[in-house]
């Protein structure tokens, strides 16, 4: 790659995918700090960044207590010397060996179910040397994705068989807070913080009252965590990852201002259409992503310093602009000039990247790789 | 990878892209032979695969006259033994260095221009050993994208000009027919098909009025040259790309049959959510793209032997699956079952893979790696 030598980001060959150092360090101390303050374990999700370098920030460098998405991740920074690390994703059953190798490997791998079926798969391959498989229960309090539904009474039975199972340990209750994404605004985000948290600890109470004593409790979103209720401190986790780079949709939420947003996918214009009162770029769908479906006042990103143009639609590598209303006025945007998106979703835009080109006040101070894959 | 050892596709870690070889192998010697019978150059476009493996196929070997989307594809072929490589992109001016040291190592190396600033580009960086940049002019027949509207006076100025310059040669006029893609079956295909072929071929004629001879002519799309007319027969060259793979959104404009898709992402079952008449699968938008927005009839995808179910939506990996109508028969989908999704656009679906899986009869006969960035 002819970028790797380059030293400013205005110089990198585009599109790229840049990441402010500066901003993801703020929004990592920001959100480690108010949970130390609250007194709950801050176990960040990787799945937005899925980089070693990031992964040591938002886990101020101890290289414990991660949520990962996929098994690759799981693997990545297994190898890495991370170690605590729970793949909050309802089991796979193609996935159970791959699972069983990482919890006889590190002193803490966590897995996920909610179903008695998947429990079925932990008991029919028991962990070597009498260790126990760490299994949390994903509760559904309203997300309304995985998860048994808090208040049914099958909730309740899973969460007992697991914590009666042999060779298995009913390590915590996990509910995903996602439909905090609906939200507008920080009053609307604490409603469902308060509800998710509510409902997970009342299910840890009843819990209790059966006999099941012990189970940890997390919950989490980035908007959720971003704005936490008081409650909150009686969780025993929180897990949010699109936090450390946040996003246009983040904005929208109210989870973050724009200043917060830590990544952009930097363009360069490579045509001139007057006739059709219109610039090309050479940011398509494999660099920016579909996600958002073009329906921002400005389409499919924010386009910095510009609120008066809109990324009105893409192909694979072309992205096409027009003012948002009006005659566009060329000369402000000559031919090979650069223009720098906010995309609307963060992780959607970083999983099209192999590289992330990272800087500080625009200096470019080191490249990083993600993981990709299952 | 876990899966590198699988030897049936139904073995698979999920989700998994995998690739029908002998569909593939169909596919590229149907298109060869089409064109050859012509009389017509095909000029492969590799920007759906991006891998070694498939431009073999769809070169018949010849690892010669290839079309690229993205310089890294083009130093990626290049690398590889590749020649007579056609970046039919408006030129970049962050990249006319790489262009041109793509073009002194290789016999043919050929750049796309659109506009006259962009040919200054070019003389201002010179070719050693007395080489000359070879150009193809983008011209906009109706399809809206870059290009110089072909009935412009400035379409026949820039041609002249490009001819006209020292150091550069004015190789072809290029026109990309995308328009086709709002086509619905054959009759609507041949149209777009002629009228860009209409248009081409008329402006060569143009040229050749005004002096300027020589120049090669060539238009593609997958639609257009799955169903060619017989003027096509005038053209230099012809350049598709989806046709090697193929995908739902080309069976609906009618390009090919539903048995021509080549490619699949196999999922599995992971979730059973009676309250909900929903299933939960391992495949989100990281695996399948967000690509055609979820408007068929089955949203985001085609489920192959299950014309009753509907991906309804994705999260970065999760999947969501409800009945097309009525109520879901959850016997039918156990947990760890597979489906097999046909993706609504190919070249969308394969940027998301690291890895293709290659199979013939399901079963495994190799991986091909995709190159990917910029």
């Amino acid at each position: 790659m002819a970028s790797t030598a380059v030293e400013l980001i205005k110089d990198l060959s585009t599109p790229a995918f840049v990441v402010d150092l500066d901003i993801v360090k703020r929004n990592a101390s920001v959100m480690l700090a108010r949970f130390q303050k609250l007194g709950v374990q801050l176990r960040p999700h990787m799945k937005t960044h899925k980089t070693l370098e990031c992964a040591d920030i938002m886990t101020g460098g101890s290289r414990r207590c991660i949520v990962v998405s996929t098994l690759a991740e799981a693997s990545f920074f297994a190898d890495h010397g991370y170690d605590d690390i729970l793949y909050a994703y309802p089991l796979p059953f193609d996935k159970v060996e791959r699972c069983a190798e990482l919890s006889e490997k590190l002193s803490l791998f966590h897995v996920l179910v909610d179903s008695s079926l998947a429990l079925q798969e932990l008991k029919r391959r028991p962990l070597k040397q009498g260790k126990a498989w760490h299994v949390w229960m994903k509760l559904d309090c309203n997300n309304g994705r995985a998860g048994v539904p808090h208040a049914e009474p099958a909730a309740l039975q899973l969460a007992q068989e697991i914590s009666e199972t042999e060779g298995v340990e009913l390590t915590g209750i996990y509910a995903h807070c996602g439909n905090s994404y609906g939200s507008k605004g920080e009053e609307q985000i604490k409603a469902v913080a308060q509800e998710t948290t509510t409902f997970t600890l009342q299910f840890v109470e009843k819990l209790k009252a059966v006999g099941v004593k012990g189970p940890k409790s997390s919950i989490g979103s980035t908007p959720s965590c971003s704005h936490p209720v008081p409650d909150m401190a009686m969780l025993s986790e929180v897990h949010p990852g699109n936090y450390i780079f946040y996003d246009v949709q983040q904005s929208l939420i109210g989870s973050c201002r724009l200043e917060d947003v830590a990544v952009r996918v930097l363009t360069r214009v490579i045509g001139h259409y007057p006739h059709k009162n219109q610039l090309l770029v050479d940011c398509g769908w494999t660099a920016l992503s579909h996600d958002g479906g073009g329906r921002l006042p400005t389409g499919y990103a924010v386009i910095e310093g510009h609120p008066d143009i809109k990324l009105v639609s893409m192909t694979q590598e072309h992205g096409r602009v027009e003012p948002v209303s009006g005659k566009l006025d060329f000369s402000q945007f000559p031919l090979g000039s650069m223009l720098s998106l906010m995309p609307y979703h963060a992780c959607a835009t970083a999983v099209m990247h192999p590289v992330y080109y990272v800087h500080s006040k625009g200096k470019i101070v080191g490249t990083w790789k993600p993981t990709r894959g299952w």
